[in-house]
């Protein structure tokens, strides 16, 4: 008698504007709470949903990942196809799959990456307004590669993450596999990908690396910043509306 | 004595989503009221702002031109970061500029070009729904390039046109100089350049040739639509967020 039940695997694309994040908030509407609900009226069944992670109020997401159980094989197309149309149209689920049993949507997951855009247009687009930050002040994209260089690699990120109730059993030791400065139309692209990312960890990254660029924090002052592990040692987190949740990477077996 | 007061040219983009339009409507708040308003405050006079044409709640604009007068010169950059620091962040005044003495926005334009975005992913893009239209059924490429060349050229377009109370000189005949159907990453542009376009004609043009390529309309019903006059005979006007106000040409004297 087999008692395993059916993992199913959701890529999910989101534009974060209207909700309060990820998971569920007092007085916020959370895209996990829209997708439960639409799936649990479905399925018939009060069905949970985990996500490869949270994503803050105002973020992005291209390509979240999230699974869920459920005790028999399903339509995959039809529930799809459903699922749309119950959501509303600023979340999308681009693709449902049957996962193997072992598949857990954070736990399972070896890497991910998250794109941040400064727009530094001098009149900001009033359609980039929502999906980028505009720095008040100029940027050098030379300091901004350089500062970039330090945070690439295995470091105790302590000074970048705000601290929130659930701990990680490595501490707060995690990789940046690369950082890369990309430049676009009308600002630019840092693309992190690392084995894991702390609480608003790339957003206190991306305003520390800001604040080199206006003055505020010098490159040198970054090993230093690293070495506090105190999170006031760091600049402010950069605002929500420039991150993207771009991908999340699973071995192959998964 | 020179009694002509200084004219000035204003390049406008604005993402339509949250505003009832262009000019002032009932229970909306327009783009018109907002621009006059923070121009009035600026300049500590109440200034009216004309525009090359309205465009509709929802209608984006990338290159919008408007012209107000004033009594002196103006220090144009000191106004145009005035401007922009009191507008909300979804209207930007792009330039500002002074303008030959007869200069109409509406008046002087010789030409527009209008784009319709059409969004054809099957799953909808969740950060293109407030700029693009996806129609609920296939669209032929080529049936839709076919049906667009019915449009080029100089035409009545009474039929392609809602009526509004105010009527030109000319009647209803415009020409439209090219109609392209560029392909896009997830869809197709209509690219749209005439010396005028009526009330919703852009709208109710892509709508008819949506009908075309749902099997609603038939390419060689598309004269018999030029030919009735009448508003009732073509295919109801394509959603708002789709349209976008690119460029308003002027001759070089203006």
């Amino acid at each position: 008698m087999n008692l395993k039940r059916p993992v199913y695997k959701m890529l999910i694309a989101y534009d974060g504007t209207q909700y309060g994040g990820w998971q569920s908030q007092i007085n916020t509407v959370s895209i996990q709470a829209l997708i439960q609900d639409a799936l649990s009226t479905i399925l018939r069944k009060k069905t949970a949903v985990t996500a490869s992670g949270r994503t803050d109020a105002g973020v992005h997401a291209l390509g979240q990942v999230a699974h869920f159980i459920h005790h028999e094989e399903l339509n995959l197309s039809k529930i799809l196809f459903s699922l749309n149309a119950l959501l509303p149209p600023d979340i999308r689920i681009l693709a449902l799959d049957r996962a193997a049993f072992s598949f857990h949507a954070r736990f399972s997951a070896v890497s991910k990456l998250y794109h941040y855009y400064l727009h530094l247009d001098p009149a900001l687009d009033p359609f980039q307004r929502l999906y980028t930050y505009r720095p008040p002040h100029s940027v050098d994209l030379s300091l901004l590669s350089e500062g970039a260089r330090y945070f690439i690699g295995t470091h105790d990120f302590t000074s970048f993450a705000n601290t929130r109730c659930s701990s990680s059993k490595n501490g707060n030791i995690r990789t940046i596999h690369r950082l890369d400065i990309m430049e676009q139309e009308k600002g630019v692209c840092l693309a992190f990908e690392g084995n894991g990312f702390l609480y608003k960890m790339v957003r206190n990254i991306v305003g520390s690396l800001l604040d080199v660029c206006r003055g505020k924090l010098f490159l040198k002052d970054i090993p230093r910043i690293f070495e506090a592990k105190d999170r006031r040692a760091a600049g402010i987190a950069a605002p929500p509306q420039g991150l993207f949740l771009m991908q999340v990477h699973y071995t192959e077996t998964t």
